[in-house]
C-alpha cells in the first residue's frame, strides 16, 4: 500500500484496539462486575472513550485520508477504496462534533439514565421529563452539526445506525406494512390460538442452559472465538478476535432462553464471519444496525420459529429437558412458538406485533426531534398510537412512554433499525431458501452449516464494504421491501392459527 | 492541597485507571478468554502497557513532583508526603529506563517465555540458554540504568519488588535460615509422618467449590467487592475496585485448593484493605511483594494449617464434603495437612522446605546477574544445591532449572520475596497472636474479623505509607528476623510428627 494509507490502518487500529478493550470493561460489567466495583469501572470506560476519541480525531488522520482520496495507485484496490471510504465516514462524524458537546452529551446520558431508571420504577413521568427536553436539546444540537444541507435532524441521526436511510424512506417502507400487521392482528383473533402450556413449564436452570448450548453449537458459533455467559439483559459484543454472547433463564420460560440465545447467537455468526485478514478495519466491521439484527432475526425467527427447525429441535429439546417433555409434541411446541398477543412490552413482544411498537417510536421520535411535538403530550400521544396500532390500553406510563432505556441514552433514529432487521431477515431468508433448494429440508435435518455459510459468503465477510442498501440488492436482486415479511409471516401463522 | 498535588494525583489517576483496565484484561485471559483470542489480547495489552507508560514518564509529572516536593504547605500533611515520596519513587524507575530498552525487554520477554514452556515440555534446556543469555544481558543493561552508586545490579532489580532489602541483608537472614531448615529435615525423618490419606480422596468439584467458597466467606472476603474464579494457576488481582480471586480443583486434592484459596484469600483481604479514600494513589497500593506474600502465607499457613483452624474448619468440611470425609478425624486432616516431604517442585513444596527451593534461585540469580556465574554451569549448580539443601537428587532439566517461569519473564530479584513473606507472616502471627490474647481461642471459634480486623489497622490501611522495613518495626517492635518463623515451625512440627 501507499505511506498515508499504512499509516492510517496502523494508527486507527490501536483506536480499535481501544474500542475493544471497551468492549470488555462493559461486558464484564454487565455479566461478573461485582456491585461494588461500578463507579470505578464507569471512570474506566470515560477514560478509554476519552482516548479512543483523542485518536480517532487526530488531524493526522485527515491529511492521510486526503492522501489517500486522492493517490491514483488505490484506485485499484478495492479493499483500500472501501476502508478508505469507511475511515472517511468514521472522522467526519467524530470531528463534526465539538468536544464541550460531547462531554455534555455523555455528562447527560449518564444521569438522564439513572432520572429514567428511577422515574419508571416509581412511574413518575414527571421525573423524567425535564432530562428527556434536556436530552432532546442536545440531540438536535448534535444533528445540527452532522446534517447535510437540506437533511433533516432526525435522518441525520437515523443515519449513525442505518447508513443511507431516511424518514421518507421509512414511511414508504411501514405504511402499507402497518396496514398489514394491523389487519393480520385483526384476522388472527378469529382463529385458533396456540396453548401457551409449554411456556409456563418449570425447568431447571441447569437443563435450559444444556440445551440451548446444544442449539448455539449446532448453529455454528466456534467456541474457539466466542462464549456464551448469562445477563439480565441479554447481548452480543465483540472483544477483539472473541465473540461474546449472554443470554438470560427464567424459571419458567425455556422458549425465552432459546430465543434469547438464537438471537445473540446470529449476531455473534455475524461478528464471527469477518474476515481475520480485515481485522481492525470498516471491512471487518458490520455495516448497519439492521443488517446486524437481520441476522439475529433471520436465526431467531425464521430458523427458531419454523416448523422444520422443530422437526430436528425436539429430540435435542427432550434430550435436555427431560421428562418435563412428556405429553407435549413437536407440532404444539412449534405453535406455542408462533403464539400472538398484542401486549404493551416491546421487548417481550411477537413476531407479528414486534414491529407496531417500533413504529409508535419511529413516529414520536421523529416528531419530537423534527420539533413538530413537545413532551407535554408524549405520553397522551404514546397511548393514543398503542390503541391505534396494537389495539390496547396503556394502563400507566411505566409499561408505557418510561419502558424503553434508548431516548435516555441519547438514542435516537435508532429504533427503526429493529424494524429493518426484521425486513432484511425476511428478505435474505427467502433469498437463501431459493438458492439453496428450500431451507425447511436443510432445517429438518440439522443442517445449518449450510445455511451459516451462505450468509457468511453472501453478507458477513464484506463487512462494510457495500452499503446496507446494495447489500441488499446484491443478495437479493431487489431492492428492501416488506413483501417478503409479509409473506412469510401469514403463510406461517395461517398455519399456527388453521385459519 | 497545592495545584502541582492535584494535577499530579489527577494524572497519575488516570494512569492507574489504564493499569487496572490492563488487569482486567489478564484476568480475563487467564479465566475466561477464549483460545482464538490470544493475540488480539497480547496486542490490546501492549497497547496498554504504552500508554500507562508515556503518562507515567510524562515530563509534566518531574515538574509537578518538583513543585510539590519544595512547597512547604505540603510538609505538614502525613498523606501529601507519602504520596509524593510514591509517585517520586515510580517516576524516577519509570524514566530511568530508555524506551528502547523497554520495548527490547517486552519482545524479549514475550519469546524467551514461549521459548521457556517449549524447551521445559521438551526437556530441553538448550533450546533456552541462548534466550536466557540474552535475558540476562538486558537486565544487566536494565540494573545499570536503576541502580544508585555503589549498588550492585542483583540489589537495583531486587529493589523493584522489596524496596531497601539487598543481597547482603537477605544472606544474613537466610545462612542461619537455612542451617535450621536442613536439620529440621533431617529431624523430621526421624519422627513419624502424617498419613496423605485424606489428600488423595476424591471429591466431586462442586462440593469443594462450596467448601472453599464458605471458609473464603468467613475470611471476611468482601463479595460486595470482590470475587472468585478457576484458573490454571491461582492468582490475586485488582480490577479497579474490586479484586478477582482465582483457585484451583485437582479431583483429589481437596487440601490443595482450600490453601490456593486461603492464600488468594489473604491477599485478596490485603487489597481490599486499603482505604477508599485513597483510590488510585500510594497510599491504596501494597508496599512490597514481600508483605504481600506475608498477607497470603498467614491465612494459608498460620492459620489453615493450624490445629485451632481446623477445629472449627472440621464440621464445615463434613457439611460441604459429605460422606466422603467419614472415617477421618479433625486431628488427622490437620496432620495430613502439615506432611513434609522434600521435593523437586517449589510450587508443591511444604512449609518446611519452600524456603530452600527459594534459596537455591536466590543464590544462582544473584551470581548470574552479578556476573559471578555463567549460564553454562547453571543445571550442574540448580542439581548441586537441590541435593545440598534438599537432600534429593534432579532427574532432568524440566523438574529442575527449566520448572519455574520466572526468568523467562525478567523476573530477578523477585523470588527472595516469597521467602520475606514466610518470615513477615510468621512475625506478624506472632504480634497479633499477644495483641489479640491468643489466636488458638479466636480460630477455633471461627473468629477471623478480630484477626482481619487487626491486620487491616496494623498493615493494610497504610498503604505505601512506610517503608517495609518501617511497618515490621511498627507492627511487631522488631526488625525481620527468621526466628518467629523457626520457633513456629519447630512448636508445630514436633506436635504434627510427634517428637
Amino acid at each position: 500500500m501507499t505511506a498515508a494509507y499504512d499509516a492510517l490502518r496502523s494508527h486507527l487500529h490501536k483506536a480499535h484496539l481501544l474500542a475493544s478493550t471497551s468492549a470488555l470493561l462493559v461486558w464484564d460489567q454487565e455479566t461478573y462486575l461485582p456491585k461494588g466495583g461500578g463507579d470505578v469501572r464507569a471512570d474506566q470506560l470515560a477514560l478509554l472513550a476519552e482516548l479512543q476519541h483523542e485518536r480517532a480525531t487526530d488531524p493526522r488522520v485527515g491529511d492521510w485520508l486526503a492522501a489517500c482520496e486522492t493517490d491514483a495507485r488505490l484506485q485499484h484496490d478495492a479493499d483500500a477504496i472501501a476502508n478508505v471510504r469507511g475511515w472517511r465516514r468514521d472522522f467526519d462524524r467524530a470531528t463534526k462534533l465539538p468536544s464541550k458537546l460531547v462531554q455534555e452529551l455523555a455528562e447527560v446520558e449518564s444521569k438522564a439514565q439513572q432520572a429514567w431508571a428511577e422515574a419508571r420504577a416509581r412511574d413518575d413521568w414527571r421525573k423524567f421529563r425535564p432530562w428527556l427536553d434536556r436530552m432532546l436539546s442536545l440531540q438536535q444540537q448534535k444533528a445540527d452539526c452532522l446534517k447535510a444541507p437540506g437533511q433533516s435532524r432526525w435522518d441525520a441521526l437515523a443515519d449513525l445506525y442505518e447508513p443511507g436511510m431516511n424518514a421518507a424512506m421509512l414511511r414508504e417502507l411501514f405504511a402499507p406494512l402497518r396496514q398489514a400487521l394491523v389487519a393480520l392482528r385483526q384476522k388472527l383473533a378469529t382463529g385458533t390460538a396456540p396453548d401457551d402450556a409449554f411456556q409456563r413449564l418449570p425447568i431447571e436452570q441447569t437443563q435450559q442452559e444444556a440445551f440451548v448450548r446444544a442449539v448455539l453449537a449446532a448453529m455454528g458459533f466456534e467456541e474457539r472465538f466466542g462464549r456464551l455467559d448469562r445477563s439480565a439483559h441479554p447481548f452480543c459484543t465483540k472483544v477483539g478476535a472473541d465473540v461474546r454472547l449472554t443470554t438470560r433463564f427464567h424459571p419458567d420460560n425455556v422458549l425465552d432462553a432459546l430465543g434469547s440465545t438464537m438471537h445473540e447467537g446470529g449476531h455473534g455468526l455475524y461478528e464471527q464471519g469477518f474476515e481475520p485478514a480485515h481485522f481492525g478495519t470498516p471491512l471487518a466491521e458490520a455495516v448497519s444496525l439492521g443488517i446486524h439484527e437481520s441476522q439475529s432475526r433471520l436465526w431467531e425467527n425464521h430458523v427458531g420459529r419454523s416448523a422444520a427447525f422443530w422437526q430436528w429441535c425436539w429430540p435435542v429439546a427432550q434430550k435436555h429437558l427431560g421428562s418435563k417433555t412428556q405429553g407435549f409434541t413437536q407440532e404444539q411446541v412449534f405453535r406455542t412458538a408462533n403464539l400472538v398477543q398484542p401486549s404493551l412490552i416491546r421487548v417481550e413482544a411477537d413476531e407479528a406485533t414486534y414491529d407496531l411498537h417500533v413504529m409508535v417510536r419511529f413516529e414520536l421520535e421523529q416528531a419530537l426531534i423534527d420539533g413538530q411535538l413537545g413532551t407535554g403530550d408524549l405520553p397522551h400521544h404514546w397511548n393514543r398510537l398503542y390503541y391505534e396500532y396494537l389495539g390496547i390500553a396503556v394502563p400507566d406510563d411505566k409499561q408505557g412512554v418510561l419502558q424503553d432505556v434508548h431516548w435516555s441514552c441519547g438514542l435516537f433514529g435508532y429504533f427503526p433499525t429493529y424494524t429493518l432487521g426484521n425486513l432484511y431477515a425476511a428478505q435474505f431468508a427467502a433469498a437463501a431458501d431459493k438458492a439453496l433448494g428450500g431451507l425447511p429440508g436443510l432445517l429438518e435435518r440439522g443442517q445449518f452449516a449450510t445455511l451459516r455459510e451462505w450468509l457468511r459468503r453472501q453478507i458477513h465477510r464484506h463487512g462494510r464494504r457495500h452499503t446496507p442498501a446494495e447489500l441488499c440488492q446484491l443478495v437479493t436482486g431487489a431492492p428492501l421491501s416488506s413483501a417478503p415479511f409479509l409473506a412469510y409471516l401469514e403463510q406461517k401463522l395461517a398455519v399456527v392459527y388453521g385459519l
